[in-house]
């Protein structure tokens, strides 16, 4: 009511006076808000949900550092040593490797976009959210969308894929190795090379796995060091046994990862690179891929990745680039394998907690657990609503429910980065008996 | 070499030794880039480009918080209150009000990824980069486009619009209330009541204006108050003159901004606001739109905009959006209108002190000018390269050369935000009139 007596003040006050004054306090419809009054208060929490993970007191520093201009040679410098980050975490020598300024859908954007023309034919594991947001995203591009269906916790053997390969002649597969919504660690030995003998890339979502679980672009070989501690890595037996050491050096063709899970860093930047045989598909394109701002050829000029002078694409955020070169650089001292080994150490003392408060792992089979995150089946008569809610009001952890086809069915608890501690486990095993014991259970 | 050595023991040492152990430090591809272990410097400079823009305090404190999860109360309330900032920045009630996580590029594939359908006609003002920028975006998604295009510094009038809307019959007109590339201030009173005489909506562009020149999204009605000083508003006169009360109240249909000028946050986020007859389109649309990211009804439901329990999304870049929250509030307390005021002061200013160096504005027509980038011509006998040099290298101050069609025709000079005060103008020139000193002048 008062703005619109000022409102109407303005009107008549228009004429009789200069512009500046006028304007001013008179002619806007809209009052500052009285919540933006209010200053800004954030809760510390322990985040052991899916993600975002907390922040390392690295990577909080870089976030309230002074900004510079995005083609600055610092922010060149900088773009270039995430481009060495993420070549090691990785392990990957592609030189078209670089960060997307937005999160791991904008990625997973990224690579359907540029990799896929219409009417391509694109193979699909569903057995989670991501593969039904590959899925999603691809259709609206207007490529041959041919998923394979799982049930949530499912996974995708060679020998199935090899079947859909055949079958559906798909120019790309996507497949979660981190599949976060039902906690499952697809296996990937030996997938490169099958889709490579069936004329294929292979395009891979490491957005919850990597630095948790071993992962090696160009070569994806761990199933000779695995097959020690599980002899049966997927249901059709090792992958690349037999086929020699050529057909293993087989890797991913297009990966991609987030900055808020593992690397310990804000949301809103991820990670991708592209080998040589994806790079030449989409430098032989016909048409433009949809999108100007994820379009690779610009960003690949832009990121230093080809022989010409940087041209202006977009700005990039420059702040969050800080911040994903300190959780690079933090990843790259800790070590690669350490950061592994502390996964696994973590979830594996996790699932003993958790076993222990007699609750059971969605995931059976433990060579199939993400290290990362876990899931555990709600535990009958509970809503898991009330657990979550009851661990973040009492201990200020986050723990999560489901997401997309696991909802209702898990809690999901994430051990990421600085966060895979024993200290960080026993906590959320405190706080979860306690949840078990208050919260309303309804009789069965 | 090193490396490959430690491959090859990794290789022998497989098969005899517990996974963890023989994964750790012997079975990596890639290691671990010596640049990463340097600490990260990033140095203090004035950034008097086109942005970003020098932070303020409140929100270089803001980036350095701890993280929270997307889905967490407090993040809601954050949302909510970025809508309201939106609401007051842009002077508008849509509901459909909300930030994109991404830049400003990301905002324009937002707005015409969400409102134009394959084969539909689409009319841009191209004078700068950024209608180039829109009409290659429109046409990667199959939209008709129908450029109006002029030299760079030019703007379109009224009547100019009225030929081309009668002509192509476009469902959507694109202008530029801010280019930046060449420092222009495209009126905008009268263009959307002339638009939908037409049944096309308006998009416009505020990157480069939002905070610093009088923008109304709801009810676009300045020429009342400039005509006071600025007899002639454009080409055919005061906008909706004669037309009454109620053609004066059409406003624009969808109007963006980003981050990193006026608001001095840092870039990475950008914000958006749909009228209801926008939101109707996107609503009735027949196909998706091709980005699931940024799919305004996925996201309207993740920001609150409708009233359907938010499901999620994507992970929101939850460290920018405090920053940008915190942006908001400040002009906020400000006040636009005083903001609006301090961009016109400083620029005069700076007009003033650049015509006393002896050099020309890009932009003839005061009423035409940007309150926030100045555009000046390059002096004769001058590389812009080394003026934009010496005035880093020697006074850490950032201004610009050109960018697209303006390139090598101008040098660029922001005001933005809390850079827009006379003592900034002061050093600037300051460094101008040595540069000018000090540089290679070739001989005419």
């Amino acid at each position: 009511m008062l703005w619109a007596l000022t409102e109407a003040r303005a009107v008549l006050g228009h004429r009789t006076a200069g512009w500046v004054r006028t304007m001013a306090s008179r002619s806007l419809l809209v009052a500052p808000p009285a919540a933006l009054s209010k200053p800004l208060f954030i809760p510390s929490r322990l985040l052991l949900g899916p993600g975002p993970s907390n922040l390392t007191p690295r990577v909080m520093a870089a976030g309230g550092l002074p900004v510079l201009g995005h083609m600055h040679q610092e922010v060149y410098q900088i773009m270039d040593e995430i481009k060495q980050g993420i070549q090691y975490v990785f392990q990957t020598r592609n030189p078209l490797s670089l960060a997307i300024s937005g999160s791991g859908h904008c990625a997973l954007e990224a690579a359907l976009f540029n990799l896929l023309e219409p009417g391509d034919s694109f193979l699909v594991g569903v057995s989670g959210i991501w593969g039904q947001r590959a899925q999603d995203i691809a259709e609206r591009i207007g490529a041959r969308v041919c998923p394979m269906v799982k049930a949530p916790g499912g996974h995708f053997t060679l020998q199935e894929v090899e079947e859909a390969l055949a079958q559906h002649k798909p120019v790309l597969l996507f497949l979660a190795h981190g599949e976060s919504s039902t906690g499952v660690l697809q296996p990937l030995d030996g997938y490169g090379e099958l889709c490579h003998r069936h004329q294929c890339l292979l395009l891979v979502d490491s957005v919850a796995s990597l630095g948790g679980a071993p992962i090696y672009m160009d070569r994806q070989d761990t199933c000779g060091v695995l097959r020690l501690a599980q002899p049966a890595w997927n249901g059709v037996g090792p992958a690349g046994e037999g086929s020699g050491p050529t057909a293993r050096l087989d890797g991913i063709d297009v990966l991609y990862s987030g900055s808020q899970k593992v690397l310990n860093a804000p949301p809103g930047t991820s990670l991708i690179s592209f080998s040589d045989k994806a790079k030449n598909k989409i430098y032989a394109r016909k048409t433009k891929p949809v999108s100007f701002y994820l379009d690779i050829q610009w960003l690949a000029n832009f990121w230093g990745c080809d022989d010409r002078p940087r041209t202006y694409h977009h700005t990039t955020p420059i702040i969050s680039l800080y911040s994903l070169r300190e959780s690079l650089a933090h990843l790259a001292e800790q070590g690669l394998e350490n950061s592994w080994q502390q996964h696994r150490e973590a979830s594996e003392y996790l699932h003993t907690c958790l076993q222990g408060l007699g609750l059971q792992l969605f995931v059976k089979d433990q060579a199939l657990r993400l290290p990362t995150i876990t899931s555990v089946v709600v535990p009958m008569g509970y809503d898991w609503r009330d657990i979550v809610k009851y661990i973040m009001d009492h201990h200020h952890i986050e723990i999560a429910g489901g997401l997309g086809p696991s909802a209702g069915k898990v809690l999901r608890i994430g051990l990421l980065g600085g966060n895979a501690t024993r200290e960080n486990v026993d906590r959320v095993t405190r706080a979860l008996r306690e949840a078990l014991q208050r919260c309303p259970r309804s009789k069965l």
